[in-house]
């Protein structure tokens, strides 16, 4: 029998006559002629519930019982999953993480899966068993202790268990129906894609953080896991979601597949500090320790001996960035004139696998742009993925007019 | 170093702060010199809302998905209380039941305890670990499930442990300070017993319900395990709470343990029945079939040919006894003239190791009762236990006048 590996999230859960409708969900697709492996979460909220206790009861808590906690949601929600599906006649049984067993690391919290050894499971395949309920998130290590994989990490579970089953494909159950060209709240022409390529979901992280965890998508890239994104709230048909697959699955494609924004940026420019071979590291270096999540970086043209250096983070992150630079700089670290914030800025990207054979992409970009009168303060560009940092004003504009210029509107 | 048992029921751990509360003992008993086995419950509340969730997916539950269902609750707990001992500096971990490994039966939802293998944790405590915390009643089936003991489990665990690893001790901290000669509600008489033989307690089980379950007294008589019942919200002292132990190990005694009752019994005889070998089976065991609790069984003295044949039972279950006789004589099983029932009536007893060595101990209590005009209604007895079955509305008389009677108000 083929295998499908079908996954629901905290949503889909969240309560017993939900877990009903996922499970007839899962009742059609062994009617379908599939074995099945289901990968559940926690009943939404059961898992923050258990994090606030931990926090609450040790601050600096031990990740060893961390995670003894934490993994308690997703046991409970597999053993009612199979009952479920039993009510329904469909021969079904629970596994926890260290009954399949899911092997991990030990780096509790942030385990990474090591190993699936599908053998207990085809077994009871073999026996007539019809579908598999695996709690996600969760695994064991080499001292028998159980550990949690961080979050996002029922989908991980998922594209892990399709990879070791060599499944046909694995379907991602969870509030929205699918990856879109762009937030359908910012313009209401965006559009639902049928496909897209790995590497463009990996770049639109920023539109599909909501959708799929950035690991799980590198996970199936890797193993070439054909990924399904779907809702579990919309009537099933053949062609519903997303299917996130690799480049040559996709016969047809937009050269840009969509327009990824974040809103909450901002732009900081180091002024007049010394052009020196070193200086980036002696910036960059006590801005990760204090936890400074840097994304753009752009180094100006030197003038005589000193330079500017502009960087962008999240807009949260700000002070935290002027406390390091002024740290750094009291310490005899680093030198600058200045340290000017813009916090009023966003970031708006065009993604597409496209770009690589086709030239003009970024100029066309940048014409658009200019045409709407947005001004650009920072570029960068990746071989499928073009960034802009604008003022935030211009937020909705720029995604618009971008969605417009590359007809994203319209199915290549 | 001596080890000792502690388990926490559910109102013990029912808050963080509850947690906290417990762990301050627990760390005490450390600071005592002892390595210690923490057996935790579910917070109070947790299970019973995991069975209703199973109840209402699906109501003939597969019990291998009920156990992994129910089982989370303690999990839970378990690593919390580790955490706050950790907290507190005590060297401390977290075990589920399938890590001890607590070995049972594959009898789920009310498996029996196997095997403890104290080798896993005798090798933590030998490197520094001062406190195991074990999940309570759960374990792990020849198959590798998750099992449950059933209700009372996390005592029957701790009892177990204690067994296993020869613990010094065996401390189960609950909601009251200790068992009492009889329900302080019923007389303020009533005294808090320091020591009591594991056969009084047994039959005693009517007032110990609330405080020990039955199984868990049984398999401490067996390992010859001293138990101790004592309160989790009070002040600790040495001599706190009850000693549940062997009848060497109490010097002195009242010949009376304690008065014990039980209010919603029924009385029902069967009127004419034919006076012949097996007529007690063919009463008793349709009766059993409909789970009718038989306790008192009385047979009249034979009056030609015909005879009367009374029974007790929950005051509840009438109805049921009712339609099994009625269905067995519609089935020629047997025959009776009338079948009366009286549902007024509670069941007084006195119990005692003492009596076994001391004559006049029934008839002083019979004589207690005439004094006060109570009317008795059937008698049995055993070796350590006198029942009487009376009219409801003298329950409270006849159980302060016993109390009276065999000076339970003072220690021996």
């Amino acid at each position: 029998m083929p295998i499908l590996v079908m996954k629901f999230g905290g949503t889909s859960v969240a309560t017993l006559d939900r877990i009903r409708r996922a499970a007839k969900r899962v009742g059609r697709e062994v009617a379908n002629g599939y074995d099945v492996i289901v990968i559940v979460s926690a009943m939404a909220g059961e898992t923050n519930k258990l994090v606030g206790f931990v926090e609450e009861t040790s601050p600096l808590y031990d990740a060893r019982e961390y995670d003894a906690v934490v993994s308690a949601g997703e046991n409970v929600t597999a053993g009612l999953m199979a009952l479920t599906l039993q009510e329904m006649d469909v021969p079904a049984r629970s596994w926890q993480g260290w009954q399949v067993p899911l092997k991990t690391t030990s780096a509790h919290a942030a385990a990474r899966i090591e190993e699936i050894p599908p053998a207990n499971i085809l077994k009871k395949f073999d026996e007539g068993m019809k579908v598999a309920v695996v709690a996600g998130f969760q695994g064991i290590s080499p001292e028998g202790r159980i550990t949690t994989l961080g979050r996002g990490g029922s989908d991980t579970t998922a594209v892990a268990f399709a990879a070791a089953f060599e499944a046909e494909r694995c379907d991602i159950y969870t509030d929205v129906d699918g990856v879109y060209t762009t937030d359908p709240r910012i313009t209401s022409k965006a559009r639902k894609l049928d496909r897209i390529a790995f590497e463009e979901m990996l770049e639109l992280a920023s539109l599909g953080a909501k959708v799929l965890q950035t690991r799980s998508v590198e996970l199936a890239m890797r193993y070439n896991v054909k990924l399904r994104v779907l809702s579990s709230f919309e009537e099933m048909s053949d062609d519903a979601g997303t299917l996130v697959c690799a480049e040559e699955d996709i016969v047809e494609s937009n050269v840009v597949a969509g327009v990824a924004f974040s809103r909450d940026e901002a732009k900081m420019t180091l002024q007049g500090i010394e052009d020196r071979p070193g200086i980036a590291a002696a910036i960059f270096g006590p801005l990760a320790e204090a936890g400074v999540n840097v994304d753009m970086i752009v180094q100006n043209i030197s003038d005589g001996g000193t330079t500017d250096m502009t960087f962008s983070c999240p807009v949260n992150e700000v002070k935290r960035a002027e406390k390091a630079m002024a740290e750094a700089k009291a310490a005899g670290l680093i030198d600058f004139a200045g340290l000017v914030a813009d916090t009023d800025v966003c970031k708006v990207s065009i993604v597409g696998i496209g770009m690589r054979s086709h030239a003009g992409v970024a100029a066309k970009m940048f014409q658009t742009l200019r045409d709407e009168g947005i001004n650009i303060k920072v570029i960068t560009t990746s071989e499928i993925k073009v960034s802009v940092l604008v003022d935030r004003k211009y937020l909705e504009l720029a995604v618009q007019a971008l969605h417009d210029a590359f007809g994203l509107d319209k199915a290549a």
